[in-house]
């Protein structure tokens, strides 16, 4: 393999790493949205997706590209193809921040529910499982990518903890529906960030083990 | 090319297609499990999402070794790079006929809160998205695929008329909120069908126009 095609590869790791540190940030800046009541910063986040998808198509055509003018090993084939399909999750978790964004100016319509505790750990476990996963992709380091995988329960954890307190408001109150609605809807789209990171995770394991980890673990 | 890549590419888009109609029939056995309250079936569905994360790998390993044993020219470069994409959202629309049956499952502990009327309307108009996008993606057919994308404002509406009616029920009678809750978490469901879909879809016509019209259609 030419020196020319380890330098793209090397690139490419670097494109998803800034992608991803971009999608982790989205979600950073977004839960402080949500903390802060920020509208504008909400709105912010909003916009801020078409970075994330530019990304997501410029990782694509790097990635073709590298398959077409090069005849990579088995390794590095897979290891592309899966930046292909990596670059899909880190897409779509750069969609929950603007799902959370949207519910973000909605509650801001109205007082404020409760104060945010669980919202804010389950954000952070979610991120440092994107942040690992990542990691654990570009370094093909497969006991990381378990870790992360393992990170999920807690996450799920949260959010049915969530969830059961939000049902009391709403028995207790039906006044607070809509708004403890949207704070459920909120706990989902981490948990969906955190299920993509899994995911990734998963696509890790299965590049380097070549086994069938994937669908196993869950 | 030699013959064989071929045939090999073709029994690609079988293995595609047969995967596509086994996830829609999933997604239409857990619809008849929640109208007609049936708890084997549904468990059925969620037992068998084993047959689909099977296809998952068989159609990942199969595009892996075209990609390494053929030097395929950048259309089917193209076209292999996709089915990997592809699969992972037939695979992750089938864990939505998954989440489905368990709310199903929930759900018939306790009585029926209202007849579904269009629930099932929204899933069978993300069914036939499935079908199209696919259809679209082995014809290479981007008409198709434009109307398949166009389909999801109509699945998008649904889902909020159904969010509004059972938040009017919530609020008359807060006995009813874990039902409704669930009910609103079906049609979330069925509406990611959909949004899988819509995905494959544009996929398509990304493969096929290789424009940017990701990112630009939502």
């Amino acid at each position: 393999m030419p020196r020319h095609f380890h330098e793209e590869l090397d690139g490419l790791k670097q494109t998803l790493l800034a992608m991803g540190a971009l999608v982790e940030d989205q979600i950073r800046r977004v839960m402080r949205a949500l903390i802060e009541r920020d509208d504008v910063l909400a709105q912010n986040v909003i916009d801020r997706d078409r970075e994330v998808n530019a990304y997501d198509v410029e990782v694509d055509e790097k990635c073709v590209e590298l398959l077409a003018l090069n005849q990579p090993a088995a390794g590095d084939l897979r290891f592309i193809t899966t930046a292909m399909k990596i670059v899909t999750d880190l897409e779509r978790i750069g969609d929950q921040a603007v799902n959370i964004g949207q519910r973000v100016r909605e509650l801001n319509l109205e007082p404020q529910l409760k104060p945010y505790i669980d919202l804010p750990r389950m954000a952070e476990l979610a991120q440092a499982m994107v942040k690992g996963s990542l990691d654990a992709f570009v370094a093909r380091d497969t006991d990381l990518a378990r870790r992360v995988c393992a990170s999920d329960a807690a996450v799920d954890a949260l959010n049915h903890q969530i969830f059961r307190e939000l049902l009391t408001f709403m028995m207790e109150d039906p006044k607070t529906i809509p708004r403890a609605i949207r704070l459920i809807l909120v706990a989902r789209f981490l948990e969906r960030v955190a299920d993509h990171a899994t995911n990734i995770a998963e696509m890790v394991i299965f590049m380097v083990d070549s086994k069938m980890v994937r669908h196993t673990l869950a």
